[in-house]
């Protein structure tokens, strides 16, 4: 942070469906409608960023950091990374590793936002690979869920390093003491699942950690548990199928209410109350994931997220960097490691 | 089957929440509204099951095959198997081997059913290892989804196998002509994935299956894919997450939908189509989880299955026997077999 003690947040003008009139609505309303005393910057093409911010009344407010290029949806991320060096993502990170900014915002392609950021601003000190984490819907407000895609394999020591970098997190961003810490795992016994598993779960038994063993599939939305961890391969499969069955029960349903003049007049007395529903399982109330681990902090937002979804995303940034999120993962790291 | 071509189904009397009268009741359900000239026989303890099938006038219909014991849900898997040999499912097992019935169906301990399936009736020519399968709902009526369980670790042999499983279940049980077959991966792009995914893509794409490629966790419940494959942790995870998902919103809009007099009069007018909502997802619908690759025709019932979920797991066997599952599936692997 700045020696103000004010969190200093750039975001990416580019990426994302709806750069970057998406980006600076979702900027302009942090501004004025939250409470924060953050500092902003927005990275990317002068010209195309310039007259965006004036139209938005934000030119005084905002600072331009510029970059020659950005990083297209369509490019390879792995060509991205090595032949677009001056993208507003690359611009982006050094200037978080050099220390001008706290944290990076972008909606950007995740894989090229992954690479590049593990390049420019590595991992911390005990963290061999940084991870990509999701707060889920649950029955008690959301569960914290990683990794979901970054890493396809993941080692023992890789489990154990997600388990402390989701409990750090959760502790900084969103104030759970404690947090208690799950195994994604095929049944809640011990000695259940996969080798690695079955090595990671005792270690993760003596640690400092608040470990609750094993958890299910079901657990991941229930009030049992509030950090999942799992490999990147069934993190993502399990977030995609979520969404798949969400999107299949909310079109079961609107095609059920529109299907006879009862059911029509029901859909219409019960609207609020049906758009509640969609609101609490929607991706932008809980848009902004963190990339975790990395020397620096980065969120990623949804490349399709709205204005809601991506100002979401804008106060993940700030939490992160108002709580101390890098200090005290490096300081959980340094616990873990003398305890073993 | 019989000479006489009529599938003989042995049911398991015990195992599952409701046994025997869930198992029994189905069983009426099927023999009186059914037409279906299927002979069925009831395996387990006499001085249990004789009673009952009076009970329900069913004595001259129904074979009770004697069994000494059965295995309780509280039984561990692996002991069951070894120390209760004269168990309902042991003998419904031997009965199906000897020829004698041509499809067991047990809501008993999924684990000691695929264990004691294994032992006795082992697998068929060029699979290694038998396969838990399901249907679960789709935009389309449903995907067909293995493995969910059996397998905590697949090579890329498995996969393959269980690809070829799973198209000729479809093909038999459900008369789907050329299945569409995916990989569940973390991306549709080829190259995605674990080595394992990366090593069967390729022999999928080789041989004579109508193999479409990667798909991903939100396709499960689209129209693009018919079989889905993947290793029995994914699948169990992703089954899992399915029911937490549809758990959650159904309660959330429960909730929403007393909050207000005018959401309580909207639910009561759009009741039908809630039901029907709530019918579509049900596991009940789909239920009849076939265990596949084995020399012999084995369904698990859910253990809380209803009568009507009951019933779809019988009527899932039946179709099974009818429509030669067995044969099939030795002349799909032999086709392979000859392709590599």
């Amino acid at each position: 942070m700045s020696e103000q003690n004010i969190a200093r947040i750039l975001l990416d003008g580019h990426g994302g469906d709806g750069a970057p009139d998406v980006v600076l609505d979702a900027l302009k309303q942090t501004i004025t409608s939250s409470s924060t005393k953050a500092k902003f910057g927005v990275c990317g093409l002068v010209e195309i960023l310039e007259p965006a911010l004036k139209a938005r009344g934000l030119s005084d407010q905002v600072e331009i950091v510029p970059s020659a290029e950005f990083i297209e949806m369509t490019d390879a991320p792995a060509i991205a990374v090595r032949r677009k060096k001056q993208s507003s993502i690359h611009v982006g990170a050094r200037a978080v590793r050099d220390g001008d900014w706290d944290a990076l915002v972008s909606a950007g392609n995740t894989g090229a936002l992954m690479a590049i950021s593990k390049l420019i601003l590595k991992t911390l000190p005990g963290i061999d690979r940084p991870a990509l984490a999701s707060m889920i819907p649950a029955v008690d407000g959301g569960t914290f869920f990683l990794d979901i895609g970054a890493n396809v394999d993941c080692s023992s020591d890789h489990l154990v390093q997600l388990a402390v970098m989701g409990s750090c997190y959760l502790q900084a961003a969103e104030g759970v003491e404690n947090p208690r810490v799950g195994l994604l795992n095929i049944g809640t016994e011990e000695g259940k699942g996969t080798d690695v598993i079955k090595v990671a779960a005792p270690r993760l038994q003596e640690s400092s950690l608040n470990f609750i063993g094993n958890v299910e599939g079901t657990d991941l939305f229930s009030d049992r548990v509030d950090v999942v961890v799992c490999d990147g391969f069934v993190g993502n499969v399990a977030l995609k199928t979520m969404e798949g069955v969400a999107d299949l029960i909310l079109g079961t349903l609107k095609k059920e209410l529109t299907s006879s003049l009862a059911a029509k007049a029901g859909a219409l007395l019960s609207r609020k109350a049906l758009k509640r529903v969609k609101t609490a399982l929607s991706p932008s109330e809980h848009n902004g994931a963190p990339l975790l681990g990395l020397n620096g902090i980065v969120v990623k937002s949804h490349g399709g997220a709205d204005v809601r979804g991506y100002a979401c995303a804008i106060e993940v940034a700030i939490r992160e960097v108002e709580a101390g999120l890098i200090e005290r993962t490096i300081e959980a790291m340094n616990i873990m490691a003398e305890g073993q």
